[in-house]
This record gives C-alpha cells, structure tokens and sequence, in this order.
C-alpha cells in the first residue's frame, strides 16, 4: 500500500499541517515526508488526508489453488513463481492446521494439507498462459490436484476460503486469545523460515496456525492460547519468541505489515541496531519535543540521544 | 528506482553508522529511514551501501515506434496507454525538434513529428499482445508508421534512437549550454501541460527540444542557449519559470527526478507550503545540527524553524 500513496496532508504535534508532496507520480523536491509519516504509528502526525495512485482493474483474473505434502514444497513454489518473473497477482499460502479450520468452520472437505492460492490477472490470454506456467512450476515440486476457476463466481468462491481463513482460526478455540506473529524474510530464506517455524508449532501444545503472504517472504503464525492459563501465554511467548529471532537471523524483519506499538520495540535493536533507533528519537523529539503523539510507542524507552 | 531499495546503511552527521532495515521486501519496522534519506541530496548523511531487490530479467521483449501530427495526439496515446491497464515496461515521447537533432547527429532520417517508443515486456505472447493493444490505442489518436520489431539487435538500434537523443540535442549547437527542466504532473494532465508548453517553445528563439517519460508525467526540455549572451540565459530561464508554474498549477512538481540542488529551492515553498519546508529543516537541524553535510541545498535559505 505505502508505495501507492502520492501524497499525504497531516497534522503535526506542533499544529503545522503539512502537505508532503503534488500529485505527480514521482517526485525529488525534498526530503520524503510522506514515507517517513506512513508507518509512524501515529508518533509523528495524524494522517488528515491520503492520495492514493489509481491502478485499473484488470481485464480478467484467474485463481487458482494447488496441494502439497509438506510446507517446504509449497513454500519452494511460491518462491520459484516469484522468481520466474511471473507477475503474480496474490499469492497465499495455508498450512494443513489453517485448512483444518477452514473445513470446521465452514463445513468444507478440503484435503488438510499446505495449500497455495494464486490469483493471475491481465488479458484473459495472459492470465490464463501464467496459470499453466505455475501449474509446471507446482507439478515440479510434487504439487497435486492443481484447480484453477475463471468464472466470477467460482472465483469468489475460491477466494472465500482465504478470506475467511482468520475467523475460522479464532473459531477453533472460541475462548482462547489468539497471538499473531508476523515475520518477514528475504524470499529466498522463506522455505527455511516456515520449516524450522512449522516443526516448533507442531511440537507445541498450542493449536497454531500458519499462513503466509508467500510472494512477500512475510508470513503470520496465529497461536491459540487459554489467557487464564499463565503457561499457556508463556509458550506463545517462546514460539513468537523464537519466530522472531529466526527471522532477524535469516536478515528478516519482527515486523513485515502489522507494526511495532509496543509488542515489538524489544526487537529493534537486534534489527535495525542502536544507531538507527537513536535517529528516530531525534526526528521524534525534533518534530515532537513535548512527546504528545502516541508517547511510548515505537522507539524502545532504552534509547537515548 | 526509490522502490526497488530495501536497505541502505549511511554515515549520519555526527558519525553514527545507520542501517535502515533488513533484507525482507516489506517491513513496518519503525520509521521508513531509508526513503527520508533517499533524495535528500547529501543534506542528511552519506549513503555507503545500498540493498536493491533484484528484478528477474523478461523473457520477451518488443519495441515499438509510432508517430504523431502533433504532440498532443502522442501525450494523449501515452495516457490511454497507462490508463487501460496495460504494463508498458517503457514508454517516452520526443517531440519532432528532438527527431530533428537524431537525424542531424547519426544521418537518419525519421521523420520529424513527435514520436512515441514504447518497451513492453512479458512472455512472448503477451509482449505481442500488448503491443497490438497498443497500435490499436495510437490509431485512434491518428497514429501513423507504427513499427515494432522483437529480433535482438533491432531493439537495439531502435533504442539507440532514444538512448542518443540527450547527446543529439547537446550537438545541434555545440558552443551553447543546456538548461534542462524537470516537471513533472499527474498523468491526466500530461497533454495539456506538454501541449502548453510547447506552444510558449516554439514561440521563442532558443532551439527547445522536448522528452518525455510519458508514462510517469515527466517530462524534460532542452534548451539550448548561448552562454555569452544574458538575454539568452533570461530566456531560458523564462520558458523554465513558466513550465514549472504550469506543472505546479496542474498539482505537479518542479522536479520528477533530477531534484532540487539549490536551482529549484525557490519553487518548494509554492509547491509544498512553508510547513513542509519547516520540517524538513527541523529534521536537518536535528540530525546535522552544525550543517556540516552539503550546506545550503535542498531547503531555501528563508525557512525559520
């Protein structure tokens, strides 16, 4: 999304409402201001006004979804697909506990193993020429029952399973608390990633959930845990834990899409190191000395300038 | 090229070593410093590594050329063109001044109207496809003479028209300078800006050629001018005062690309306001407060923080 956005107008903590650019595509008068608010957190301005870059709706789509024994191979294939240059439009990948909960939930029959959704757009010609090209790629990494739907209908249809693949989750353990993780790692480690992850969860008392936005390396584990059962939230704590330094091992982020607030300040450094906290707290105090714009979030309290 | 960076490491003003992320594609890890850095110009830090994210090279390429009566047809071409979807990899528009200076340079003899070239990438059937789309798009728009051609060394030389045209236009008179402008304006209003301009082009006496990354809204002129002579350096200076109050009366920028230096600083404030230009120098003073680092660029000399 942020790199869709032309321009912002916000309200600094100092009252000066900023205009951060035109609306031309692309611009180099100053300094970024647009992407230096996007992702702040509400610690630097309030976002008053968004302009956003249009994109045209594609002719036609296609969506598609295929098998796999292990998270490994499904995994590999997201990757030789990003890889190959095909200009994938979406592709998603659930793990054999995520379908689990799609088949209860929804009173499905879907086989319960790692299963990717593609979605292809473009002319119908060029959708549907990416379509086999993955088939080939998923066949070479022992995918199986590869099915792909053109039709409106059966389209949303198809969609509706990832779409309702978070609330069929929750509904496994309805008086449980859910803890969603959310790495991001360079697509190239993302098989390694998600099978070292995969073998903790699955030797973890907790129910937990995989599913990936696989094109982007960045992938979300959701962790059912009882929140009156102090070692059940200590465990999803360890896995979370233990995801999280995987992922800045492999030169990942603790964060690819959902933030920092105050859950993921202990991981900054690690991550970005101290240096690159302390420029943050000094372009906070400079645009926000009295710290009213969401005191304590983002920058761990430890750093100092 | 500012979105296919996904990391930099940079020297800050007061020695500290910054890293702005890690390698995974997206991440929400707290403020973007990488894109603040990235077009400041020097005025923040000095960048000393950068992580780009890799592109897989098309497996099939086309280059087309067409031709239009006037530049406006060939602007409006460029934004059909964007607008229905179609992921032209390349797209730039030289008007006939600019043919004129390739044909006197390399003894071709296109003919000198404005002309569009166009790249379009992709598999081989879609690259085929879309440049059909395309010829379709120029003939409504009285289009003439569109050749495209797919065989190597043909693409080749059929860029070399494009990849000469700044050199061309430096040799139509080689004692002179070049003043080269920078606009930039949403897309819609590409063709009025462009079509505006030129008019004011031709009426002047200084030798103007125009070329356009159409499919960004950007587009540049040459204006070629002896430096010995005031008048003409005035003139000069009056088609570029006029352009870039045209694309900022269009919500345009005075820079697409090139940035601002010390030349443009004086349009900033008309195009983003005091406010925005007060930010950006608190966040200067707060990172290089003895503005040791490339002192008097970017932000104009009269903003007070």
């Amino acid at each position: 999304m942020r790199d869709n956005v032309i321009n912002l107008r916000a309200v600094l903590p100092n009252g000066d409402v900023v205009k951060t650019g035109s609306r031309a595509r692309k611009s180099a008068a100053g300094y970024d201001l647009a992407r230096l608010i996007i992702g702040s957190e509400g610690t630097l301005g309030v976002i008053t006004e968004v302009t956003l870059r249009l994109q045209k709706l594609p002719s036609h789509s296609v969506v598609a979804m295929c098998n796999f024994k292990t998270i490994k191979d499904a995994a590999d294939v997201a990757i030789a697909t990003m890889l190959s240059g095909i200009q994938v439009s979406r592709v998603e990948l659930l793990d054999e506990v995520q379908i689990k909960a799609i088949n209860m939930a929804n009173g499905k029959n879907l086989p319960e193993v790692p299963t990717l959704m593609f979605e292809f757009i473009g002319t119908e010609a060029y959708a549907l020429e990416q379509t086999l090209l993955v088939q080939k790629i998923a066949t070479e990494h022992h995918g199986s029952d590869f099915v792909f739907v053109e039709e409106p209908d059966a389209k949303a249809e198809l969609w509706k399973i990832r779409k309702e693949a978070l609330w069929a989750g929750f509904a496994m353990k309805p008086d449980h608390e859910a803890m969603i993780t959310d790495v991001c790692v360079p697509l190239s480690r993302l098989a390694e990633c998600i099978s070292t992850s995969k073998r903790l969860l699955d030797a973890s008392p907790l129910t937990c959930l995989v599913i990936a936005h696989a094109g982007d390396g960045n992938f979300h584990t959701i962790i059912l845990f009882d929140p009156s059962q102090e070692d059940q939230r200590k465990e999803a704590e360890r896995l979370n834990h233990f995801m999280v330094h995987t992922a800045l091992s492999m030169e990942g982020t603790c964060t690819g899409e959902h933030g920092v607030g105050t859950g993921k300040m202990k991981y900054l450094e690690k991550e970005l190191g101290i240096e690159s906290l302390r420029t943050m707290k000094r372009i906070k105090a400079a645009l926000d000395p009295n710290n009213i714009m969401n005191p304590g979030k983002l920058i761990p309290p430890h750093v100092c300038i």
